[in-house]
């Protein structure tokens, strides 16, 4: 009997339910709107009847290897449960693994979502030959993930990955985690459309202003178009992104970045001024790899930024994956 | 028969060279001072000379394990060269390892000197019972080394650990690494005194205007005394290096931070502007740990940022120590 991984995608927005063989094979998905307004107790519930779901309908065809589920927080190892979740308010301290464990009646790993995208990208996307990467995912927020050696890193509290909060602008934008500057506040979708509209504010002439309301998406189609407002939104997002990733490039070393979520889908605009900062910022990544992305002095091994591959069903194959790394 | 290795640390000034056994107790010691402006074929005449004395005062009496030595320098695993030695000038691309192993005649592992320094202290200064640590060694620049479950993380060039460049500053003081405003130009001993210089020709007031030269040490004193200026440089260095330190803790998580190097003696004068800023700039840190260093919450797993214990030592036995984890 084959065996296959229930992995759930639990975003603010999107309530997600794959099965998924040991090969990477999507065998079944659910995809259902995450109602985050009818209470954690209803979101934990409609999760957990969409497990059974699946279970029942593969019952002696294969086998359950696991459940896991990534979740928009910071996830406590010590206790098991969410510190911080700002697209789901009200789950702080809640023990979803647990609720969700007592409903299913299996166990369940509960995972970070952005750590989740870094697993799945790992296994099937960008860096499936990769030892080490580092991933962003640029959505309403930044979140980050680190596959460090084969195995996600998931530090002293479980809550390694934040690079979202890498600092770029010491008195920078303020950020809802308490700091002002960090790199969400710039290179998410939510930050896209908050420097347009400071620059209208501002007085600056762009196609932007004949729409009210807009998203990161049409800021993006603008500078495509050689908007300058939207293109300079942009390339101020790169040299943010840029700037985080030569930090990681000097303190880590790591030899592949990858770049997702939603707001990714601009790699055009700010992929320029986004290798124009890590060059500048890191002398290790100038020191190793060339602007065509071949090795300095013939070397092998070059640093490479690159978009990521699965789009937005990295965080449900990663979760996916996550029980078939146990044991 | 006992066994034991030889550590050595190249300095810039100077040129120590350690006979440690596998229980950390130091069995001999050669200094010298690392006469630079001769060459590096002199100073590695030295050095593998005193490696040979080594051996011989011990032969037949312990057995030697290997030879580790750290160097000012980014060394590039792949070729096993230095990138860069800004205080070893003219030594980068040269095969320093190959050359003192063709003298001694015997395997010598090459590594960074700041890796090495969290290697000493992981082994038997502030970090003998963390799993991970990422330290910080404040000299005449600022280095770094990181050890990730127990093991020296070396990165895809072996290029790890250049935490000294942590952006801190977009626009700040230019650094030679090609960047402006690296942690380095704040929180280093030269960046102290120039620090204090720049604030003596904006006019500031303070005692450092009675001496024409003066050191980082000094500054370290008036800081002491309530000097308004030298308080002011070590409030600035203490603000990046916290910057730098929440970088790090919401990247990695790591439980564990170090900080050496012959600035550090001014940690009374810095560590509470440190302390500040990663409370301000990393949630995971205020999350987790409280002012007075207990858990928040009751929690047991608290960020612990302490001073280096081995001094100018952690390089020796660090480098010593590296033969050791081998095979």
């Amino acid at each position: 009997m084959t065996s296959y991984a229930v992995g759930v995608d639990l975003g603010g927005t999107n309530l997600r339910i794959a099965a998924v063989d040991e090969s990477g094979k999507l065998l079944a998905k659910i995809t259902l709107g995450t109602e985050v307004a009818r209470g954690r107790e209803f979101v934990v519930d409609e999760l957990s009847r969409s497990i059974v779901e699946m279970r029942e309908r593969f019952n002696g065809t294969a086998e359950l290897r696991g459940i896991g589920v990534g979740v928009p927080g910071l996830i406590d190892s010590e206790t098991g449960r969410l510190v911080e979740s700002p697209n789901l308010p009200g789950w702080e301290d809640y023990d979803v693994k647990g609720d969700i464990e007592r409903r299913v009646g299996a166990p369940v790993i509960l995972e970070n979502d952005a750590n989740v995208a870094a697993v799945g990208e790992h296994w099937l996307g960008a860096g499936q030959n990769a030892e080490s990467l580092c991933m962003y995912t640029l959505g309403t927020g930044v979140g980050g993930g680190l596959i460090l050696d084969g195995r996600l890193w998931r530090g002293w509290n479980g809550m390694a990955g934040e690079l979202g909060h890498c600092n770029v602008e010491p008195d920078g934008h303020p950020c809802k985690c308490g700091s002002w500057g960090c790199l969400e506040q710039y290179a998410s979708a939510t930050a896209v459309v908050r420097l347009a509209r400071e620059a209208l504010v501002g007085g600056a002439v762009s196609e932007l202003q004949d729409t009210t309301e807009f998203s990161s998406l049409a800021v993006y189609e603008c500078a495509m178009h050689g908007d300058p407002v939207a293109k300079q939104v942009f390339e101020h997002a790169g040299r943010a992104l840029g700037r985080a990733i030569a930090n990681m490039v000097n303190a880590m070393n790591v030899g592949l970045f990858v770049i997702g979520g939603g707001a990714s889908s601009g790699w055009d605009a700010f992929a320029p001024a986004m290798f124009d900062e890590v060059r500048k910022r890191s002398y290790i990544y100038a020191n190793t790899t060339a602007a065509d992305g071949t090795g300095v002095g013939g070397r092998k091994r070059v640093t490479v930024i690159t978009r990521a591959q699965l789009g937005g069903d990295g965080g449900l194959y990663g979760a996916a994956r996550l029980p078939m790394l146990q044991g």
